[in-house]
């Protein structure tokens, strides 16, 4: 069986969870406190990040590495377009939300909100805030202007795009960060998203000391 | 004809410049100032980024998916492996140069150092360039190890793992930060890519009152 070693609001962790769900791989999933790694963590992960995935007795580790793998090895019901254009929008877009989104909105308000707070490393700062809570706006709007023209964000056809997205999103909206009502295409793709069995798990999601609003885990928010 | 939008000591630039040679594909380079950015190149790229590629009409961004796809199109002379576990460790290890390595090394280095010279934005940070250079020590370590059980970084053939991994080097390398005397068996890699006709073009590049040190240029350094 799998093992996947992740923390539960990271969106890098959810994008691994929500592609092995799709493709019905089972996988024991093991919380591991990455900040406070031990020497057994860092010896099975130099880079002491998270996801890593025991596949086969290796350790696999950068999310989007794994997730590709995982749709070459598994690739029933695939997350990439046959087409290189298509593979390439998909690539694109994975990158921007784990890269443009996850520095100018998830690093700001999941970050400072959540992370610091069980890292022990003090209170968020607002003007950090104030910033993720304004380019959240930008991107939202972003994903709706591609909903006009796309049933999902990469194409017509749910991709790796379409789970990183969810995954940023999904982290941010357990903290209650995202304003659905600005973006009621982007709201009706998560409700799509969401009501899939992939994503049942990260609705059971609990954070100690940190409940989840009660439309988090609700399928018509 | 391709158009690259790019500058000269970007690492992704370079991964980019790096694959177009090896396929011989025909690019007209153009510098751009993006940190200047006009609303013609805000136009052509909202996320205000360099590598911009301009194939067929369509302007592509994020210079992994940009190369993905030239190797998708163009799949001869091949930089991916064709076995999944191959694939995995190529993206596993662009992950680990474009994103560690360049925020350890490349950002405290070459963005200290240069960067922040061309954006008129003060001096270098001599907190930052002292981590930095504590770090490109240990990721000199990693790659020497990996190039003890491997020919090439990701396995037996030259892959786009390589040629991530020579654009942070030659920048660095560019500003005299690379102690290739530590590692001889990366000096020994490099060397045999820094011989390559798709590397002949980096080493010409000049940075307008930067020049580099000889031995940057120079195949027997």
């Amino acid at each position: 069986m799998l093992s996947l070693f992740h923390v539960p609001l990271s969106p890098f962790c959810r994008k691994v969870r929500l592609t092995l769900a799709e493709k019905r791989l089972e996988v024991k999933l093991i919380e591991e406190r990455y900040w406070e790694a031990g020497t057994d963590f860092l010896r099975r992960n130099p880079a002491g990040k998270v996801p890593i995935l025991r596949y086969d007795g290796r350790m696999l580790a950068e999310s989007q590495a794994i997730c590709e793998f995982l749709d070459d090895v598994h690739p029933e019901p695939s997350l990439m377009p046959n087409d290189p254009a298509g593979r390439y929008e998909v690539r694109r877009l994975c990158a921007w939300f784990d890269d443009t989104f996850h520095t100018e909105v998830t690093a700001n308000l999941l970050y400072e909100r959540v992370n610091k707070k069980l890292m022990g490393r003090g209170y968020p700062d607002s003007q950090k805030i104030k910033t993720g809570s304004t380019r959240i706006k930008y991107h939202l709007d972003y994903m709706s202007w591609l909903l006009e023209h796309r049933r999902w964000l990469a194409g017509n056809a749910m991709t790796l795009a379409d789970f990183a997205a969810a995954a940023h999103l999904s982290c941010l909206d357990y903290i209650n960060d995202v304003d659905w009502e600005r973006a009621p295409l982007v709201k009706d793709w998560y409700a799509t998203i969401k009501s899939r069995p992939a994503f049942r798990p990260l609705l059971a999601d609990q954070v100690p000391g940190m409940p989840p609003p009660r439309r988090y885990a609700d399928l018509d928010f």
